[in-house]
């Protein structure tokens, strides 16, 4: 394939290690760990891979070398930037344990691994890659490895290649997985490791020894490029208000960094919306005050960020979803049966009064989406619902009754926008390359040094790549029971935007400046070669969280 | 405002100029010109600023000083890349002039003229814009300066001011109202001159002495940033093909350059369409045979790119839209008085067969857009139109025949986007920002020759800036005469992708091989610090027509 200008002239950036990874290292065992709750029932559920300590490498005199291994990485879900820079940071990795070391990606994501589909990752295929955005080497996938069977099908194949270390590369989801296959293989004593990578542009994978999920500082950095080029737009035309929905699922975290970076006049945070108990009336409202306030100042322009996953956090809504998924489920054949046209008014007349009223108040587009269109479980698809759009027909709707009531004389007309295919395949910053590689090379390490059921953990990441620490966290210390299709499973604690964090509470203190004056910055594109106060900045969250 | 690091390190760049602009100038006149068309009538028209030659300014000895003049500018219409650098170059223009001269800038657009709103732009104003996205220095509007009485009422503020030469910036037809205001004044004897600067990010005003209209090579690279997050995300995840509209009014030029800088699987170029007589269902069927052609070869995930102005370059469609908008003016009382769920039904039944048998063919969601939405003048809103999700969808539908009769046999699942906001307040490349600041400084030698009627042009902008070659071609040069709401006047002649330019024939020269292959180039952001050949590449468009 062609390659840009920028890819070969990014192909040879060199990314920065901590020091501990430059040469011969030590490990520096902590004290034991314990999950984050839920103690008894993790311990129980993974006997061979609980309580293991946090490690820290540290530099020492010597050459490094070890025995010779073979190594396989998946990479599993969504893209996130930098999956290539793990990977390539893992190779180099493994290369320095031993020249003879081979690595083996296996295609398509976890699916590969049950399904014997790999590749030999060679000098030539890996250095194609390098500091370049996607998951393309290999390929992602969304198969859950969860099964016993997937577990044995899947030793075959490592067994047939002598793999004797594994690194899925994932969210919190494929990360538990990843340790209840380490936990697993270690009971059985097949002889393979498996470390985990924090991967995940939702930036929901985080915690003391994991400060961020990779891919989480490009992708909204490229996020915030274009809201800062829609909010110029916004500032010289004067007369649009853009309202812009962020991927990033449930957490808002994406959402807020973005905030951070641009500020704009309205932002929505998820998890605001749920502590407060808030409506889809009071978001409504709380929008169209802004609108009146701003307009009442000559402004009938201005940007609203609405979260991807605002819509699961309003109760009311979460109630009717709920109600409307079980009601469904419980009426699937006569519903079925029901004509397209009627199917609205069945739903109405099935649900309870108070959730018929909560659907009788949605825009009918919603309505209907809602009634219509089902996932293949049967389930209600919010993800699909366009909330930027809903939000502002819902805002034009009630600046209309204030019209008529004289408390609204401005205008309002709006632009919506959906960003999150943008970003999550972009080449990674500066940031995102160097802490990618340093989380693969670490892996690396963490197997040569005989771990398993570890997350590769590289701290202090606000600080310059000098000072950044290496090591490695036992997954099960992240973990907790939380109930899944019914049933209580241990799983890694998904870090939502806390409401008693620096990042919010700076947010908190400057939006009602933000959402009265014109503050709009514009953070333009990832440079790659500038100045470092350009170049190297990482986020706002971390900054602001580590400061 | 708070300013972003990028921005702060960016104040810093001076633009490069023409080496005429550099030191003293002399004027070089060529032979007079003739309009491209109907020059009888647009002589007619223009008695005194007709004929005028084309100029070119070479450097000569000596130092230039020109007495004490006072200068407007005005920015018209939707925002492109780079306006800030024309007004910063204008300024440092006009300081070499005369250091005495002032700058004034008309707020809102044309309009400002009108009302009188405008401010005085001081070293302290312009420094805070250099080399910055936007028009918010002084706003843009889209009023349009026609009449009369609007250059009567603008004259008064310029005398007022005492301005003697006014710079409109703008696209085809602001150039075309700045030369009639420039023939007025000059027939009048105002005193008053008008330069006109090439502004579009549509890149449809262009001829021999304008290479590019401004704006162009910043929002399109922008664009090809975003098509290529999206291509390497298709190119990972492997299940969706992403139907992309971009910006541009009637002409394709924005996509076919997005196109050659990214190759996507399908590109759709309008003035193909309206050659080829094309039917929507054409297009339709182009776009089912490529997605079928690589589910054949085990791929069922691409990129459609869709240019903005598509739907009215088909001409089936464009003879349903007149029809309609004609039967609805006739009878829009009639039509006013029936509910909107019937209106379809009104619409059917008042169009003749043909146009009514193309109007049952659409989806629903965009027969009832072309039925319920109309503009302030009764007229269909084409633009609103969601093309991308329209062709999606009827692809789909295709497909899905297609599957009943075994010739389809893959998958195929979608994602829609549109951009146009995201590109068009951009902070201009290099390349963008050098023309930019060129074409304002070179706007105002035109003023201190003493010219009016004419436009800022840059020449041999594919070679580096210190070939360029800095002159004015008399606006009336690029008019013929064309339809206007019923009557004909005289403007400049729209540049549409001529079918047998350069960079077209490349496209289709590739197009079967970017279709079948995933032949994907990723081109990453705008870099402002780096390489030269990754921080000063001209369009491709722009290297393909001018090697």
């Amino acid at each position: 394939m062609e390659k840009s200008a920028l890819q070969i002239a990014r192909a040879a950036y060199q990314p920065k290690l901590p020091v501990a990874l430059r040469g011969n290292l030590t490990v520096v065992e902590g004290e034991p760990t314990q999950s984050v709750a839920d103690q008894e029932e993790v311990e129980r559920l993974f006997p061979n891979t609980y309580g293991m300590p946090y490690i820290k490498f540290e530099p020492t005199e010597g050459e490094m070398t070890t025995a010779q291994i073979n190594v396989g990485v998946i990479l599993s879900g969504g893209q996130a930037p930098g999956g290539h820079n793990v990977i390539s940071g893992l190779y180099d990795g493994i290369k320095k344990l031993n020249k003879k070391n081979k690595l083996y990606g296996f295609l398509l994501g976890p699916g590969g691994l049950v399904d014997h589909k790999y590749m030999e990752l060679t000098d030539e295929i890996i250095d194609e890659y390098r500091n370049t955005g996607g998951f393309d080497i290999i390929g992602s996938g969304r198969t859950k490895l969860e099964k016993k069977e997937q577990f044995d099908k899947g030793l075959e194949i490592l067994q047939a290649l002598d793999i004797k270390a594994l690194v899925i590369i994932g969210g919190d989801d494929s990360n538990t997985n990843a340790c209840v296959l380490a936990e697993y293989y270690k009971a059985i004593g097949a002889g393979v490791q498996v470390i985990g990578c924090p991967k995940t542009i939702d930036g929901d994978l985080k915690n003391e020894a994991i400060e961020a999920s990779f891919g989480f500082d490009t992708a909204t950095k490229v996020y915030s490029e274009v809201i800062g080029n829609i909010m110029r737009d916004c500032n010289s035309a004067k007369k649009y208000w853009h309202f812009i929905k962020l991927m990033g699922r449930s957490a808002s975290h994406v959402t807020l960094e973005c905030a951070l970076q641009t500020h704009p006049n309205v932002t929505l945070i998820g998890e605001e919306v749920e502590a407060k108990n808030q409506t889809l009336d009071d978001i409504v409202t709380y929008i169209a005050e802004v609108v009146t306030d701003r307009a009442n100042l000559g402004m009938n322009y201005g940007v609203v960020l609405v979260p991807e996953g605002l819509i699961e956090f309003i109760p009311a809504i979460k109630k009717l979803i709920s109600e409307l998924n079980d009601m469904l489920a419980a009426n699937q054949k006569d519903f079925d049966l029901v004509s397209d046209e009627h199917k609205i008014d069945y739903v109405l007349a099935h649900l309870s009064d108070e959730n018929a009223a909560i659907f009788r108040s949605l825009p009918l587009s919603v309505s209907r989406q809602l009634a219509l269109e089902r996932d293949p479980h049967g389930n209600v698809q919010v993800s699909l619902i366009e909330t930027e759009q809903l939000l502002a027909e819902m805002v034009e709707k009630k600046l209309s009754e204030w019209k008529k009531d004289g408390i609204f004389t401005g205008k309002f007309a709006t632009q919506h926008h959906f960003f999150g295919y943008e970003g999550r395949c972009a080449a990674p910053s500066n940031w995102d390359a160097d802490y990618c590689y340093s989380l693969g090379f670490n892996a690396a390490m963490l197997m040569g040094a005989g771990k398993t059921g570890y997350m590769s953990s590289i701290k202090n990441t606000f600080r310059p790549a000098d000072e950044w620490v290496a090591g490695g966290i036992p997954i099960t210390s992240m973990m907790n029971m939380e109930k899944r299709s019914g049933e209580m499973k241990p799983v890694i604690r998904k870090a939502l935007v806390e409401l008693s964090g620096k990042p919010y509470k700076f947010f908190v203190r400057h939006r009602t400046e933000w959402a009265r004056n014109t503050s709009f910055v514009y953070p333009g594109p990832i440079q790659y070669f500038g100045p470092s106060e350009v170049c190297d900045r990482p986020t706002l969250t971390l900054t602001l969280e580590q400061e």
